[in-house]
This record gives C-alpha cells, structure tokens and sequence, in this order.
C-alpha cells in the first residue's frame, strides 16, 4: 500500500517505505560483456544494503544491437582499443580476476537460455542457485577461460552449481525457452536497454558497470 | 627526478611525490557533449584536491566521429532516449543547471578555436580565463540556451571572461589555430581519445562525466 503510493506518486523519486517487502532490481546482462560481468560481482552488494534482490536478466546483444545499430564494443577503432584496457583496469580496481578472452565476444545464447530457465524453476533455493549459475558462467569465462559458447560447458557449469545437467541440456533447445528469450529481450528494448549491464530499479535504467556507485547514492538518497 | 623515477619505473602506477611540482591533468571535450559540460563543472576540484591542474583541450568530435565510426549519441535508437533522460540526470545529482538544447548536437569548431587560442595566451591570467571562458561557453549553451556553434556568440562570450573580441575573432579565422587544432585533434586520437570527455593522467585515459570518482580514487592510491 504505501509502496504503491510513494510509487505512484512520482515514479522517478522512490523512497524506501519503511518495513516495505523486499523489491527487486532487474540485472539486464549478456554474458560476452565484460562489464556485465564486473557488475555482477558487485551488485548483489549494493541491492542487499538497499534491502532489493537481484532480479537476473539475460539477454542477447547481437539482437539488441541490430535494432541501435551499434556493435560490439572491441570493433571501434581507438574505442576498441580503450575497452581492451578498461575491462582489466575495471576489474583490477575491485580486485577481480580477469583474462581477456581470445575468442571475443562470443554467442551466448545456450547460457542465456540455460539462465532464463533457471531463474523459473520454482523450487525453495533457485533464486540462489540461479545467482551461483550467474556467477559460474561468467567466472567460467572470464577466469578460467572456458568456452561457454558451447552448450556442453553450460551444462556442465550448471551441473556444477547444483542443476540436472539433462534438465538443462533439454532447456537449451527447448522452443518455449527460446521464445520466452526473444519476448524478454524485445521487452528490454522496449523499456530502453541497449547495453549490458543495465540495472533497472522502478523503471529507471542504469547503463554500465561504472554506475554502480551511482545507484547506490540514487539509492541512499531516494532519487533525485 | 623523482617524478621521472616515479614514472619511469611503472608507467600505469603513479606515486604522488611529495613536493613534486605542480602536474597537469588533460580535459579533451566538445562543447557540443553534455557530459564534458557536468565535467567540466567538477573536475577543478578533483584536480586541486589531487595537487593538479586542468589543461582545457577543446576537440571536434566529428573529426574524431570520422576515424571511429561513432555517431553522436542521441542519433542511435534506444541509446539516444537513454542518453537525453541521463543528460539531465547526471546535471541534477550535481545540481548543475541543464536545458537540453533544441538545435543538438551543433558544431562547435568556432568554440574550439577560441579556446585553443586562449590557452596559448602567455598573460599572467590567462590560465584562469582560459578557464572561465571554457565554463562560460558551457554554461552558454547548455544553461542559457545560447547558440555557441555561432563565431560572433563565442566572440561575445569570450568578450564578458574578458578577453579582446577582436583578438578572439580573428583567432576564429587564423589558418594556424586552424591547423594546430587539427593537429591536436589527431594527436588526440593517437593517443587513444574517442569520445568526450575524456581525461588523460600521466597516459592512462579516463572516458566519461561518470568515471570522475574512478580518477579520484585512482589518484588517491597511486593507481591500481
């Protein structure tokens, strides 16, 4: 009730209701993005003090790109090189561990697939076995370089965090899966994401991994 | 010496010497980029506090565009809308005055220009009017709405920081300014500079309004 009035009320300042349950965050991410993935190792942070949970959302850039009409990052002269540059300096800076791919960036549709279904199993822990996969294909990776383009090393990461790896595989090539994922990145688009990672909170978007610090004054404060 | 010690042992870790004298800091931006403008307002203080100061390089993004590929911001779908609501919300988390100018982008050469020959003047101010002339055209565009791509407004503008409007005028037209921003602009890219605006520190570049907090605790620890 007073969530929905402060809500309603002005929709881009929030304040924290007082003993309000707990709200989400949306995490909109591509796997390929190594911002995606520095922010994923911190976000969690950030939403618990703020009393929200990460609400994991992947998707695919390449199909968001060709509505922007931008491509990836690496594929810029100068910008491309910066990136390259950034994405350790970015990681360094929280003291994450990160290696530069060789094959970048990759298609990462079976670990977004794997992801979507996931975060719909209804069982007590898979919001946090979710959040485990999140994190085990990203550090997969950009840690331990394994190629997560490929559906069988989805499987087996998601094997490894606690899911029926023939469950997963069957998920992968599941149709309804498939469209749910379509639906869900052209929702994306809809609502204004068009980069990775982009962190929704009450229908305002955040675009990057260097506004995080930035969502948690947006946080403390209550918009402004 | 102990500056160049420092810098030549490990470029990327810079150790603030102390009683080192006085190092630069070097602000590429476009007048016509809302982020060099929410910048520009703050990165004095960041400097100061860091024992630094600012050296204004004004640039053209198109020329930059040109080399990139790039577009301005607000011409990409999705990414433009993102773009003109975050314009305004990163001037107001600054309490910065921003009116989203209808003619945008524009072009800003005769700005550039103006600047540029400013900075080269050899007065005993000519530092802080350089300076203030850089916030006034700023302020010029994206609070008082006035039309800076225009060489007789940025002759005015730079009239009331109290420069000499003919001086600044003929500057506007001078085959060598011409050249050397050219030149600077090259430079620039050279050195990796693809959008605005962009901070340089000892060769480590900064891209973004946003990462100003990222430049102040890189500066704080020496780098990382």
């Amino acid at each position: 009730m007073h969530v929905e009035y402060a809500l309603g009320l002005q929709a881009r300042i929030i304040k924290p209701i007082p003993g309000a349950k707990v709200s989400s965050m949306n995490f909109y991410f591509d796997y390929s993005s190594p911002y995606g993935y520095v922010a994923s190792e911190r976000i969690e942070e950030i939403a618990t003090r703020h009393g929200r949970q990460v609400h994991w959302c992947p998707m695919l850039l390449g199909a968001i790109f060709k509505v922007t009409g931008a491509a990836p990052l690496t594929e810029y002269p100068v910008k491309g090189a910066y990136a390259l540059h950034d994405f350790n300096r970015s990681a360094r800076e929280y003291k994450l561990d990160y290696v530069q791919p060789e094959t970048f960036p990759i298609a990462t549709v079976a670990a977004a697939r794997a992801t979507l279904w996931a975060k719909e199993r209804t069982d007590p822990d898979s919001a946090e076995k979710t959040a485990a996969l999140v994190h085990a294909l990203y550090r997969g990776f950009y840690v331990d370089t394994r190629p997560i383009n490929e559906a069988r090393t989805v499987v087996a990461i998601a094997g490894e965090v606690g899911f029926d790896t023939s469950q997963v595989e069957q998920a992968i090539g599941d149709t309804t899966i498939k469209t749910r994922l379509r639906q869900d990145i052209e929702a994306a688009i809809e609502l204004g994401v068009f980069g990775s990672p982009t962190i929704e909170i009450d229908g305002e978007l955040f675009w990057g991994s260097d506004r995080l610090e930035q969502i948690d004054r947006w946080l403390t404060v209550g918009g402004w």
